[in-house]
C-alpha cells in the first residue's frame, strides 16, 4: 500500500447536495442530503420502494444475495414531513457472510477496477468493491426518492426502463410503471421481455453475461432550465449518468443517428397547435435545445456493459506478474441493467433538483419580493 | 424581457479553472485561467495555433467571415514563461459586419437556442446567439491550448479528428496530425476525406447540412486519475464534452456496442508481455476502469448534429405565435464537426488537468514532504 | 410559515469536506467526513475525549443536561485504521426530556435567532434551535477531532484555551494542555481560573451571564500554506471561527492593537538566529503574512458574547406583536466560553487540514512524479 | 525556484462570482463577474467613480505613483444596461516606471509576504508583490461598483469609513459620503480628520507609518440573509474582509466588547415601536442574530495594520541568510486605511450580493412559479 490515498469525490450536486458513505462489508451504507426543502411528505416506506427496485435477490437474475436493505431516517423528518435541514439516511448492512475472497485479492479481475485501485492506491478492498461497489449506489437511490418526490410536487416524473438486453430492443413511449414493474428485466414490453430471459437464462448457461440499454424520459419539465456554456442540462445529466459504474455511454434524443442525419431532418420543427400551444413536430434534440429545457420530453439513453464477473475463463495477472486464467464464482447477476434503471432515474432526479434550484438564480425580481416583503 | 435575468455558469473547473467571457458582436472574446503553474513556455504564437484550427473562413466547408481570432495575453506569462498567476487572453471582434437580423429576431430558428432562450430569459441576443454562441468556444480553445500544453509537460497527448461524415466513417488508429491538419474536414485517411468533401458539396447544393462523429485519443495517461464514486474520469469528460454546443452523446472505448456484446468479450483481459509490462489484449473500455484510468489509451466518440442554420425551407413560429415557413441564409457551414475538432481537444485538455491536480489529494505523504522541507 | 423552507448550508470545506446533519431534539447527530487519508489510527475512544470536552453537564458552569454523547463510527474505519472512504459518525440523542416549550413558542428570546428564523423561514423549531443549536457542533467537534490527528501526523498542534472571562485575563504562553483540562473553564492559569469561576457564581445570582476571549495557538505549522489573494489562511480561519454561534470577532496576532500601533513596532523584524534558523524578532502577524503561514506560531483570538438565555427580566415581544417582559429559565450556561474551546479548536483544524490539501496544487513536480511512478 | 508553482484561488464567491487577474508591472489589472443580473444600468463612468477612491496619487498621503487606472468594460453591457452575461473589465497599466528593484529582490521586507511568497513558491516578483500587490484591489473595487449597483436597487446601501488612525478615533453615526470622500483620509468627522492628517504628518517626519480602524454599515439590509450553519452571514463577511491584505481582525457590532459585557447587557431587546415596527432597542449584535440579518443596520469593523514600508531602519535579513539593516524609500502610504475603504465596500457589497442569491434557495414555491408560468 502506499503509505497513504484518499478516496474522495462523495459529494454530489451545487445547491441540492448529496454526501454517500458506507462500504459493501461496513456496518453500512448512508447518505446526508443537503438542501431539501421543507413540507414534502417523507417517510421511510416511500424510500424503501425505490430501495427494493435494485435491491438484491429479487429473482434469479439478480445476486441471491438476500439483504433486505431497510432504510432509517436519521434526521430532517419531523411528523412525516421535511423540515428543510440535512436529512441522514441509512441502510445497515446485515449479510456479510465471510466469503474466502484470498483469490479474488492476488489477481485482477477483467472489467473491474481491481487493476485502476491497485495503480491509484496501492491496495483495495477485495472485499467487495469498496466505494466502487455497486452497493454504493444504495446511497444514490435513497436521495433519488427524496429528489423525485420534490419533482413529483413540481408536476416533473423521471421514468427509466430497459430498452434493451443484448440484441433485443423494445419500442415504448409510454411510462407506463406497472409494466416496467411486472418485467422481471424492467423490460415494460412484456413479449420482449420474456425473450430478453430467454437470452439471459442463455447466457448463464454459458457462463456468461450480456449488457444492454436503459432508456429515461422526463415529463412535465418546464421549459427553460439549464445555462447555455458550462452548466448545460444535457452535460449535467451526462456527468450525473456517466457517474454510475458500467455505464459507457449516454446519447439524448437522436443521439448517435443525429450523426448520420441532414439538418433538414434533424431539425424539429416548430408548430403552433390547435390548442395555441407551442409544439415540436418531431423530438430529435430529446428536449434540450441550446443545454436548456424546451418544455418537450427529455429523452436520452444509457449504454450498459455486460456485467465483468463470469464463470467463464478469461486470462488476466496475478498482483506478482503472473499469467494466469480464471474462472469468477460466486453471486453476480448475468446483466447489470435492471437494477440500475433506478439508479439512473435517480441521479437524473437528483441532478435535475439540483439545475431547478440554480435556474432561481436567473430570477432577480425575485429577490425584491424577499426584500419587500 | 423579463424584468432581471442571470446568464451563468461561465466558470469551469475546481482547481485548474476557466473562466470565458464576451459575445459575438461585442468587443471580443476572452478567458481567464486560475490555476496554470508556472515555468510554462507560452506565449501568442501558441495559443493562435490552435485558434486557428477553429477560425471561420479556412475553406468552403466553414462560414465565409473573415476574423482573424488574434489573441492577447495580458496576464500570467513573463518573458516567455507562464509565472502562475492567472492567465488572461482576449481575442477582439473585428468583423461585426453590421447585418439585418430583423428576420431572425422575430421567429425561432428550428435546431436552435433560440426559442429555449425566449422561454428561460424572456428574450434572446438574435445578433448571433449570444453566449450560446459557437464563437463562445474561442475562449474555452485558448485555454485548452494552455492545458495541451501542460499535458504536453507530462507526455499526455490529446489528439482529435474527424470519424465520420455523414455515412462516411474511418478506422484510424494513428493520430497522425499532418493529415489531420491536411484534410479540410479534419478527417486523416484522405480519401476518405475526398469522399466526405462531395458529400458536403452534394448537401450545399441542397441547401442542407451533415452531422457527423469526433473520435478522440488521449495517449500516455497515467493509470490511476480518477475518483471511483462521482468524480470519475469519464463523468467529468462526459460533462466536459456535452458542455459543446450541437454534441448529442458520447460514448467511451466500444461505448454502446457493449450494451450488445457479452462479458466474455467486452472484458478486456490482461497479460504481462515480454517486457514484463502489464498490457490489455483489447480496449474496449476506453482506458478508464471504474471511473480511474487504466494506463492504456482514453478513447471516445462524440455525436455532433447536422448544422441547424439550412437554407432549406423549415417550419416554424414566430414570436407572436404565428405558424411560417423559413429559410435561414447567411454565413453558416454545412457541417460544425471539423471546427468542433479543436474543441472537444480543448475540453478534453482541460478537463485532464484539472482531475490530474484533483488526484494529488491522494497523496498525503505529499504534505509530508512540504512540512518536512 | 412559508410554503417551503431550505436550511441549507451543512457542507464545509473543499477537499476535506464535513457535512453535519442533526438536530437538538430529533434522533440524533452526526457527521460525515469526505476527504480522510487513510492509514491514520482512529477509534470511537479518540474521538470520545474531544466530545467529552464540550460535552454538557461536566460541573456547575455548564447546563445540567445529561447527555452521554457517544459516538460511533459507521464507516471510513477497518481495523482501527482510516481506510481513505468517507467516515460517518453519529451521535444518537438519549435525553430529550419532554419541556413545556410553549412559552418560547410564543415570544423572541433577545440575543437568539428566535426572530431572524422566524423572518427567513416563518417558523422555527423552538425546541432547541434546531440547526442553529449549540448542538450541532458535537459533529464539528467529531470531525474535528480526526483533523487534529491528521494535522498530529505533520506536527501540528492546535490549542485553544479561555484567555479571558469578562474582565479576568490572563497571559499564557506555554500551551499546557494539562492545565486547561484542569480548569472548570479551560483557563490554564489556575489563579486566574479560580477567579473566574468567582465571578460566574455572581452572575448566576445575578441570573445574568459573561462573555470572554478564547485564543488559539497552532504550533508546528510550516511555512507557505494559503494562497495570497481570496484564499488567505486568515481569511479561510476567519469564516471557521465566525461560523460558530455567538463569536462575534476574530484577531490576528496584535489584531485590533495593530491599528494603535506604527509600522517600525508593528513589523516584525527578520533575524537569523545562532542555529542557522530563520526567526522573527516578535509575533505581531499571529504566523501569517500575506495571506500566507511564516512557519512561526499562528495565534488568534476570538471574541464570545455573553449567554443569551438569561434568567434575567428582559424585554421583547410576541409571535403576534405585544411587548412583554420575560425571564427565561431552563438548563443554560453561564458562559459559552469553556464549552465552545473545542470548537474552536476543531473549526481550526478542520480547515487547516483543507488548506493543506489545496496546497498541494502548487507542486506541479508532484504530478510528474505520479506520471512517472 | 521551485520546479513548478501555481498561485491560484484568485475565483471568490458561488453564484455572484469573481474572476480577477493581473500584475502590478504586467500589462494590465481585470476581472470577469460571472452571474450579474441584465437590465442595470451600467458605464464605465460609474465603475471608474469607486477605483478613484482607491486610486494612488490623490494626495500626499498616497503614493506618489501617477496611475489613472481608467476601466474598460468589455463585455456583458449593450446600450448602457448590463445583459445578464459575464462582464470583463480592464484597467491597463500605464506607469510601470523602470526602477531598481535589485535591492528588495535580495532581502525580506518586515512586515510583508517575501518571505512567505519565497517559503511557498521558491521565488517572489519582486516589482511590486505580484498578486499579493495592493494593485489587485483593484479589480475588487471594479466588481464591488457592479455589487453596489445591484444593493441600491434592492434599497440596500454599504457604507465605509475611517473609524479611527492611531489613537484619533471618531463616533459617527450617520453616513454621509459627502463628509468622507472631502476628508483627505476618508474620516467623516472633518475636525477629527485635521488632526489625523497632523499625525500622519508626524509619522512621515519620522519615516514611519500607523495603522487604523475602518467601520463599515449597511443600511437597508432585509432579515432572513445568511444560513444558520457554516454559511452564516458574518463567517462570510468575516472571509471577504479577511482576504483583503493589511486587515488583521473583524469584530460585528460591540465585537471584543461584548466579551466584557453580561448578556442583561449585550442581548438587544426587542420592541414594537409607536408604527407597530418591530425594532431593536440596541444594537450589539451589529445586525447579525445567529448568522442571519435580523433587518437592522450591520455594522462591523476592521483593524487595518500600519503600512510594512517604512523608511526607518529595521532588522531584516538577505536571501542568502545575512542579518542586515534596511530602510525601504519610494513611493509609499504612510497609511492604508484611507485607501482601503471602498475596498471593504467592496467586497462587503460582493458578499452581500452572493448571499441573496444564496439565500433564493429558501425559496421553493418560487419554483413552482416557475413551472407554472
Amino acid at each position: 500500500m502506499k503509505e497513504v490515498i484518499v478516496i474522495s469525490g462523495s459529494i454530489y450536486g451545487n445547491l441540492f447536495r448529496i454526501s454517500t458513505w458506507g462500504e459493501s462489508h461496513g456496518k453500512g451504507i448512508g447518505v446526508v442530503v443537503d438542501g431539501c426543502p421543507s413540507g414534502l411528505q417523507l417517510n421511510e416506506e416511500m424510500i424503501q420502494a425505490y430501495l427494493n427496485r435494485r435491491r438484491p435477490g429479487q429473482n434469479k437474475y439478480a445476486t441471491e444475495r438476500q439483504e433486505k436493505d431497510l432504510v432509517e431516517i436519521l434526521s430532517g423528518v419531523f411528523e412525516g414531513k421535511t423540515t428543510g435541514t440535512p436529512i441522514s439516511m441509512v441502510v445497515m448492512n446485515t449479510n456479510q457472510r465471510s466469503v474466502d475472497y484470498s483469490d479474488i485479492a492476488n489477481y485482477y479481475r477483467p472489467g473491474h477496477a481491481d487493476y485502476t485501485f491497485d495503480e491509484k492506491y496501492g491496495f483495495r478492498d477485495y472485499r467487495g468493491g469498496g466505494r466502487s461497489s455497486g452497493r454504493e449506489t444504495t446511497a444514490r437511490v435513497a436521495a433519488g426518492a427524496i429528489a423525485k418526490s420534490i419533482l413529483s410536487q413540481l408536476g416533473i416524473e423521471v421514468c427509466a426502463y430497459t430498452k434493451s438486453i443484448g440484441d433485443i430492443t423494445i419500442d415504448y413511449k409510454n411510462c407506463n410503471k406497472e409494466n416496467i414493474l411486472t418485467s422481471p428485466v424492467a423490460m415494460p414490453d412484456l413479449t420482449a421481455s420474456l425473450l430478453a430471459t430467454e437470452l439471459l437464462e442463455k447466457r448463464m448457461e454459458e457462463s456468461d453475461s450480456t449488457g444492454g440499454v436503459i432508456e429515461c424520459i422526463v415529463t412535465g419539465m418546464p421549459a427553460g432550465i439549464g445555462e447555455p456554456v458550462f452548466e448545460k442540462l444535457d452535460a449535467n445529466l451526462g456527468k450525473a449518468i456517466l457517474s454510475i459504474g458500467a455505464i459507457k455511454g449516454i446519447e439524448f434524443g437522436s443521439g448517435f443517428n443525429a450523426a448520420l442525419s441532414s439538418g433538414s431532418k434533424n431539425n424539429d420543427n416548430f408548430q403552433i397547435n390547435e390548442d395555441g400551444k407551442v409544439i415540436k413536430l418531431s423530438n430529435h434534440a430529446g428536449g434540450i435545445l441550446g443545454g436548456i429545457s424546451d418544455g418537450s420530453e427529455i429523452i436520452f439513453r444509457a449504454a450498459v456493459k455486460p456485467t465483468s464477473s463470469i464463470a467463464k475463463a478469461q486470462k488476466t495477472i496475478t498482483k506478482t506478474g503472473e499469467n494466469i486464467e480464471v474462472s469468477i464464482h460466486g453471486r453476480h447477476d448475468p446483466i447489470i441493467v435492471p437494477r440500475a434503471v433506478v439508479v439512473v432515474e435517480s441521479m437524473t432526479a437528483i441532478t435535475l433538483v439540483d439545475m431547478l434550484f440554480m435556474n432561481m438564480t436567473a430570477q432577480m425580481d425575485h429577490i425584491k419580493k424577499i426584500y419587500k416583503k
